[in-house]
């Protein structure tokens, strides 16, 4: 596999400027899992987090250090800011919690908006210049390599020239490698900050990267205007998550340089993974993947009315500005998130299956996926589902099921005094008895995990350590109006491994049991193998 | 009020192309309520759709052309293609419609990329010449403003410059006025798509226009950057709805040109009105409110961590790209979607409530709904809810309420036959008397309005003409996991009007209760007033 080299930099900020995105709350384990997803999709940089300021991030670092996280492609990187005013920086914690992130790159954040030198940061110029050469210079020293992030570049430019150029060459003096020009209130348009990149490469002759907000809606655009007046490192984050109207997305910034500009920026390979890996990294950050999203969008190859079918098939390429398939997405319009025959395969063997010989098995299974996705299902985050479904196919799952449901019923009660209960009851067959166990909740799903517990826990000692971790519902409105379906995630744990099921159905109740039900059979599974 | 005159124009086509985005299916009536919140807004033109080729825009514009639609800025505009070749224009179907539709502009789209007029309409250069000079005279005899969309330009272009043009200069001498550069399969960044919009502007001396889609995440830039090169006609869609990844956002658009630019190209105080009418167009497409969106999402201009709340308070302008209030925007985490007490004022108007010296019930009003979209209500495409809550503030609600709730109960079951049934039972007060009734339905929400009707109709005979017409449910997802709240929206019709309500809960089947509650509530005001 051939790989970008250092000439042009991929740096993704997805858990640290993307994690500011509402609605994002990333765990420990989700950094880990977004950081392995885009060392595989090949990204030269991973920033981690801003260790020392947020304890989850100093966490994920350290485990990170530990070996939590093997990279294969990027460097993983810990942001943070220069030394405060008037403190040494040696004496600085901040910046000794940097170097103790153990992480062999970090980028420094520094104001380079005279205004907010001195309305924000409430010192002088010089001062400041100082904050930057020293921090660059001391993380430099002890074998870090230093990008600069020059914050409110383009607005500070534009108001005073010379203090924002300053702030670059002080980061220079001191040893860093980049200067990143920052749009962090993201005003800019793209031929207005094509002009003003161009000028700082030609005055300063630095190694010049762009990070973008999409407070115009031109996040990507001016990324990419930026790399064409030359920029060599792009800052971006999975599916432009971030403040406000976020950041430049890395799925349209990298398609768009790979295709338009014909730059090789990731390894040979890995566009094809674009489609998947943007769908895994929603799942994680619970956020609906976009379907209109360019390039990864389930619906960013699909025609609807105007155009026959026929001459679309014909002549796929006069309708499409690229072929799907280089990107791994589809040109369907009910998309199957997964790639194919070649993605099953990949995921029996993730799942120590043997498939060699075993093509009408997969061929099935696919086709069972390809059934179920286009009613709404998704397997892309529901792995334990997916596990089951293929052992399933291949006559693995060897034994009758740990339970079987006879029936359930739940009842919402708006009672006359104004309260409403949900109370579930279920009739079950486990270990050879029929066993009848009624529980409230605070609503109706969570009295119905709360009946099936209280009815299998005394014949299926192992269900004692699963817990119900997380509860995702997403309702499908592709079709419009009560015909909706409702998608549920349910993320379990035993205190030792995470899994994710998924369920599907019309009543959210039925939708919810489905995916309790895969839960704790393939908890079952593992606890017999 | 100052508005825009023709230098420059605004040209919506929601209605046409946006209607092509998956999940899009506008009804008549809500053409008719999209085309007033976009003449409200001071657009120049309307694309209403395509007559002749779609019943329901052909109704459209039937009954525009009756006077159901009264526009005080924007134009009018059919689209349609050019008529066939080898048929006479005065007998090509598809071109009688569009005079039928009797809107004052048409604008005609043509081939334009070489590869596209031989393989996709089978013809050669010269008839499609003739094709598009033909229909533009034809309907320029008719006494109609013809604009002409190049399809695919850009793509064409690029391969056969001379095809291209040709097919300009052939709409120019039939009488068009504004050519429009079309990036149909969106693969266009913007310094290139710059170059060629100057190249054409110069080459031919043309009034050019700009129509982009977003397949590269650069509709919005790539739309701003044909203006900078010389087009003065741009094409957008409200939020950006349309094909594949959509076509160029309006809001952003004019965002750009307005605040960016200093272009004026909406009429006088209508920029304040982007967030409100974004948010209504997206209630009526039934499509959640991209909360991330560029100026007018609820968190364009929220911060969350990494800045003290102080200093944003101190200098909100460091901070922010532009003042949130100019789009009628809000730099609050918990939007108000309501743009504050004038709206209130606005909508009581509208209602045919007096509000004058009433400046404490309108304050103790606005507060009411500022605290209940801070929980997940939303009045946008609620206006029959606002209207209750309004008159409740107001104490205009004379008497006692049609009927009382005492209790409900919903019954799910799935049986030990597979089968799911939904069973409710409601017990009310009404005229005096104490009523119980059952019913079955599809779902618990159907159960529910089923037994709620059987209860009522034997007292309230207006209610015999009311009906559900649609049902639409989102579930909130800013508290991830479990509670997540739902918001339900109730569409009401008594064959004569149609009204909205609102009802908002942790459980799906209570909001939904609220919400067809106050469509019966405000059915029986309507009835006594």
């Amino acid at each position: 596999m051939t790989g970008p080299n250092d000439d042009f930099h991929v740096y993704d900020t997805t858990l640290r400027d993307g994690a500011q995105r509402e609605g994002i709350s990333y765990s420990v384990t989700d950094k880990l899992a977004v950081a392995r997803l885009l060392d595989g999709l090949g990204v030269g940089f991973i920033e981690g987090g801003w260790p020392g300021a947020l304890p989850k991030d100093t966490e994920f670092f350290a485990r990170a250090a530990a070996g939590d996280l093997e990279l294969k492609h990027a460097k993983l990187v810990a942001f943070g800011a220069t030394r405060k005013a008037g403190v040494k920086v040696e004496e600085d914690r901040q910046v000794k919690a940097l170097l103790d992130a153990q992480a062999p790159v970090i980028t420094l954040v520094a104001k380079s908006d005279l205004r907010h030198i001195e309305r924000a940061l409430r010192t002088d110029t010089e001062e400041n210049l100082k904050m930057v050469r020293d921090t660059v210079k001391y993380l430099k020293d002890h074998g870090r390599r230093v990008f600069l992030d020059a914050e409110h570049f383009f607005d500070g430019y534009a108001f005073s020239p010379d203090t924002s150029l300053r702030v670059l060459e002080s980061a220079v003096e001191g040893g860093a490698d980049v200067v990143v020009l920052c749009d962090t209130n993201g005003g800019q348009l793209p031929l207005n900050l094509a002009e003003t990149v161009a000028e700082v490469v030609e005055k300063t002759g630095f190694r010049v990267g762009i990070h973008c907000q999409d407070d115009t809606s031109c996040a990507v655009a001016n990324t990419i205007a930026a790399v064409q007046a030359g920029a060599t490192h792009v800052q971006c984050t999975a599916n432009g998550y971030g403040e406000r109207a976020g950041n430049a997305d890395l799925f349209a910034v990298v398609g768009n340089l790979v295709t338009k500009l014909g730059m090789e920026v990731l390894p040979t390979g890995a566009l094809a993974e674009l489609t998947r890996v943007s769908h895994a990294l929603a799942e994680i950050a619970n956020i609906a993947p976009d379907t209109h999203q360019a390039y990864v969008g389930s619906s960013a190859f699909a025609h609807k009315a105007g155009l026959h079918a026929s001459a679309i098939k014909v002549d796929p390429e006069l309708y499409n500005h690229i072929d799907p398939d280089i990107v791994g997405n589809d040109m369907r319009v009910l998309v199957t998130e997964m790639a194919g025959r070649a993605s099953i395969e990949l995921k029996g063997r993730e799942f120590g299956l043997d498939l060699a010989g075993r093509s009408t098995e997969v061929g099935s299974a696919l086709s069972r996926v390809k059934e179920l996705e286009s009613k709404g299902w998704s397997f892309e985050a529901a792995d334990a589902s997916l596990e089951l479904l293929l052992r399933n196919e291949l006559s693995e799952l060897d034994g009758p099921p740990p339970f079987t449901l006879e029936s359930y019923r739940v009842v919402l009660d708006h009672r006359s005094d104004g309260e409403i209960v949900s109370e579930a009851t279920v009739k079950v067959h486990v270990a050879g008895e029929r066993v009848i166990a009624t529980a409230e909740g605070n609503g109706p799903v969570h009295a119905l995990d709360a009946a099936l517990r209280k009815a299998l826990l005394p014949h299926l000692s192992w269900l004692d350590t699963v817990e119900l971790a997380d509860y995702k519902v997403r309702i499908l409105t592709e079709h419009p109006g009560t015909d909706a379906v409702t998608r549920v995630l349910v993320e379990s744990t035993d205190g030792e491994r995470e899994w994710t099921t998924v369920g599907v159905h019309g009543n959210i109740v039925e939708a919810s049991w489905l995916a309790l039900c895969d839960a704790l059979v393939h908890k079952s599974m593992r606890s017999t193998m």
